[in-house]
């Protein structure tokens, strides 16, 4: 593979691609929304273990229950939004290797193990398929508003009740209204995040 | 944005690309190491703190002083890829949100708070940035071949000496040999992973 995807799908997923507050009034169908997992579901994560849990919050009933957990600056927004993803993971994601890595028995490496190198591992790889998640809405047509401002414990009593699955962020999910967006802030230069040797 | 792109650059960054264990020979310039930076900065991180920090393992004697931190099935296939890429993030990432979040001090929301806080945040945005750093090789033509399968503090003491920066996740990167690539392993299913409320 040596192609380059041309620079209006560069500028789509990542160049113009903005952090989104104010939304238009579309709905999100549920096709849309079972094609972002579709992609991002594709991503690389150790072992193929493929943690990422993902609740998807549409309907007003269930807006109303996401709403004591966030952060003031953030319930607007959130509410406006016509879908707000919960990207969380789970800590026994390990039951589900012998489906996702068939070829020896990678269960036995998490199971009954070390609890920080599960949770590091849940947490490492839902965090790199929460990018993927990001990456694959917009690669769709979507704007995304990515949150980290909430009470993750807060939100884990409410959707995640049995203790296994823990809220990493949350994504608000639409179609932003441009004009409203505020100029992008600066990030590091090569130099300052990367080296060669 | 309501573009969706186009079915051969989702099977470039998603529905194609796989892991790769087998290299064929091309050096990689650094101007795409530049590049593959350059894209993987603009994706979302909280607050903008862009944790993430990246070396590039490239000359035989850096890949040398890597090769004793590597689980041993790994060895072979990073010797032999182009570059190594250690993804890293700062734990000391407060100190450049100043230029990073100029409209408010978040400097104050980390420096001298929770160091549980810190460290998640770190983990959380740098893992996002290393996803974003994959999906633009990706993009950019290039092969990646993530691993966690290695000793992290062995890394750390070798090329992050002062103690702020720990390694995430080390990512080969190259142009693959697609012939030796096995069978892709299953996926969740989406009510396996997700659900609409």
């Amino acid at each position: 593979m040596s192609n380059i995807l041309s620079d209006a799908s560069l500028d789509q997923i990542f160049r113009n691609a903005r952090t989104h507050s104010a939304w238009q009034g579309q709905e999100i169908s549920d096709v849309l929304l079972e094609a972002v997992y579709d992609l991002a579901k594709m991503g690389p994560t150790s072992a193929n273990c493929s943690p990422m849990r993902v609740v998807y919050v549409r309907s007003a009933q269930a807006k109303e229950r996401l709403k004591p957990a966030l952060a003031e600056g953030n319930v607007g927004k959130t509410m406006a939004a016509p879908v707000t993803a919960i990207i969380a993971y789970d800590l026994e994601f390990y039951e589900r290797l012998p489906k996702l890595f068939p070829h020896a028995d990678a269960r036995a490496w998490f199971a009954g193990g070390s609890p920080d190198h599960v949770r590091d591992t849940a947490f490492r790889n839902g965090s790199l398929q929460g990018a993927y998640f990001i990456v694959a809405a917009r690669s769709l047509g979507l704007d995304c508003g990515p949150m980290s401002g909430f009470d993750n414990e807060a939100v884990d009593r409410e959707f995640f009740p049995d203790g296994k699955v823990r809220s990493n962020f949350l994504c608000n999910l639409g179609h932003g209204d441009h004009d409203q967006l505020h100029p992008r802030s600066p990030r590091l230069d090569f130099d300052e995040a990367c080296s060669i040797v």
